[in-house]
């Protein structure tokens, strides 16, 4: 996305949903919403549609999302801003830093939708379903938490299968083509889907990891 | 497939290739073959592709075929018969016995190649990636031995993905359309698969059991 010159000053703006010091929250976020209930983080936000809807549809969760670049959280923010919701908030950060964001077992759920693919063997460690991300997740997410991730890229979805398996986390569901699914599973559109569900099919699996030992 | 009349001679007249009673030959499965190598097996052989190709091209393996109806396992051993390759053997059985007639670790390599679907869930135990056929081939698979699998059904894909996960299984590859892949994976294509391959992807997953603790 093109640099828009106005995101900085509108980030600051808004600092009643776009949090400026995620890691002094650790372990208290509870605090930035006026309900205490579970929280749900997506990493990887884009424009705010999915996070948006997710939590019209579920206001008995809490929702953050994280998104690294400015020009695009800012994007995000203003469909925040227009949803008048009060069960999400938004931090402008790299998600791979989850772990020095909240305290372990404080995040219900994860969700990662169409994340970049770093198509580049060379680049696989920058994968959001990579070991270390795996790692960081794991510190975070509750027992029996799920990580739920789509995506219309068949490479980084193989991959990714792959890495979750390889890590010991447990399947709970797998979807080769979502939107052909009958099985009735939830799903809320992010504007990649929309844009590109018509090219090939939508990949989904959500799993948990395993109990520690 | 129509039954064939003439099948049940034919069998009987090529005990070379034929094996009446297999679970006599429960860890003794080299004295069937000219030479002691390592033995793959198939299981749902049908009309026999595969197994003979894969033969052909690995002299430095033994193969055995296994299909539970007989017209079907009777044009496969045309095949075999017309080959005159010498490292494969026949067994007109269910696949779901294959610990009676293995000994533990005595099978390097599984390939499952478009099995049934059993698309109901009450069949979903006919399949053979459900629990109790993987527990049979954990019985009898070499440590490392990989489980291979292809199929064109994605019902039956990932309904494979979740219970080989489940099961413990440690993922070495998949492929979510084969024909497409290019890492130069090895693909001996089988009668269904040219027969359904251009209806759609094919999928393949790559699997062995865990270590046993
Ligand atoms: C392909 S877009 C998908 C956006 C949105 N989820 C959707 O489906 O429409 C991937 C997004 O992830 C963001 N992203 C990539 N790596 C990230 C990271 N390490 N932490 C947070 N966001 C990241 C990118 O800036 C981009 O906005
Ligand atoms: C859909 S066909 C595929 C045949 C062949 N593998 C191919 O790809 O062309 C499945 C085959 O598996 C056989 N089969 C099904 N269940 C079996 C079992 N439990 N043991 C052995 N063979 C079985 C069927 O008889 C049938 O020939």
């Amino acid at each position: 996305m093109r640099n828009k010159p106005w995101a900085k000053d509108y980030l600051a703006e808004h600092d009643d949903l776009m949090v400026t010091a995620p890691e002094a929250l650790k372990g208290n976020w509870e605090s930035r919403f006026p309900t205490n209930q579970p929280l749900y983080v997506e990493i990887g936000t884009g424009k705010g549609q999915f996070i948006v809807e997710m939590a019209r549809q579920h206001p008995e969760r809490n929702f953050i999302g994280i998104e690294i670049q400015m020009s695009v959280i800012a994007v995000a923010l203003k469909k925040v801003v227009a949803s008048e919701l009060t069960n999400i908030q938004m931090v402008h950060t790299d998600g791979e830093a989850v772990n020095t964001l909240f305290s372990a077992g404080e995040v219900a759920g994860l969700y990662l939708n169409f994340s970049d693919p770093w198509p580049k063997s060379r680049h696989a460690k920058r994968r959001l379903t990579s070991p270390v991300f795996l790692a960081h997740y794991q510190d975070v997410l509750a027992p029996d938490g799920q990580l739920q991730f789509k995506t219309d890229n068949r490479g980084l979805f193989e991959y990714s299968l792959q890495s979750l398996n390889n890590f010991s986390m447990v399947f709970d569901g797998v979807w080769l083509d979502l939107h052909q699914a009958t099985d009735g599973v939830e799903d809320i559109q992010t504007e990649y889907e929309q844009k590109f569900s018509a090219k090939g099919p939508i990949y989904q699996v959500i799993a948990h990891f395993p109990k520690q030992a």
